[in-house]
């Protein structure tokens, strides 16, 4: 399975495509959507165009989204908002699942405490994809939310696969 | 010149469509795109393919949105902002202008006074655009930023033609 992770942000929308096979994580690519100067519909489109590019050039089999942390700034809640709209549409007109995580929980998950900070997550990114060069924190973020669907994913799995057992 | 308004919104997006000559105002179509039940991902997806259909069915030469009033619910915000993500990238893949106006400023232009009510801007936008047939309050708010736009689009026009008099 290919998992496609997201971190939406307005400016710099974060990356990363990851293979999974059983318990086996391995790199496939991540970088950066930079949606540029100018009017906001512009820059949403170019956000759109590179993610959309990125899904045909890798065609993922799911993707995950980092929830967003609602916080009283309501002027940047919005501007995420709208960049969070683009990540979770262009997915969806690809045909694919999009898993949502909460921020805890995708460190909790590839740090193993919820309370990891962006330098600990980057390093734990790169601990679990031996050889990745992480295109800069956003890309990590994403990263570490593809790892933490593939984990959730395959203990999905196993719940499912021990049901059968279980009926057998 | 054809103006495409939208009021958007993750459950119900209002859209109307006004024809633009001189300072005859005409209506052209409105409706609600609904995004439906399910997961977000898919409903912003429905909301995309429904506001696209608009633009591809009436090539408007403009768009314009109501800008957003943030509130101090930041998870109202977020769904608003992901909403308003796609109001703005659908016209700007079609290569069209998105004018954004204040709702103060739509109720100024549309009715005369900023703190209009919403019973207020149907009226209006019905005596503005005779024999419409509104199909909702939400279609009433964009039919009233379609003509907000045309309002703002005339008056810049005249300052144009008056600056190239003043020059010539």
């Amino acid at each position: 399975m290919r998992v496609l992770g997201i971190d939406p942000g307005l400016r710099n929308l974060g990356w990363g495509v990851v293979d999974v096979d059983g318990s086996r994580l391995s790199h496939v690519a991540n970088g950066i959507c930079r949606s540029g100067e100018g009017e906001l519909p512009e820059r949403l489109r170019r956000l759109y165009e590179e993610l959309h590019a990125v899904v045909i050039k890798f065609a993922p089999d799911a993707a995950a989204v980092e929830q967003t942390f609602v916080n009283k700034d309501g002027a940047a809640t919005l501007k995420l908002g709208q960049a969070r709209g683009i990540a979770l549409l262009v997915p969806a007109q690809a045909g694919l699942c999009v898993g949502e995580y909460a921020p805890n929980t995708v460190k909790k998950t590839v740090v193993g405490v919820g309370h990891a900070d962006k330098a600990q997550v980057a390093h734990m990114v790169k601990m679990q994809l031996p050889g990745v060069v992480i295109e800069g924190p956003d890309a990590a973020d994403a990263l570490a939310v593809a790892i933490c669907h593939a984990h959730h994913a395959r203990s999905a799995e196993a719940v499912s696969a021990a049901e059968k057992m279980v009926r057998a």
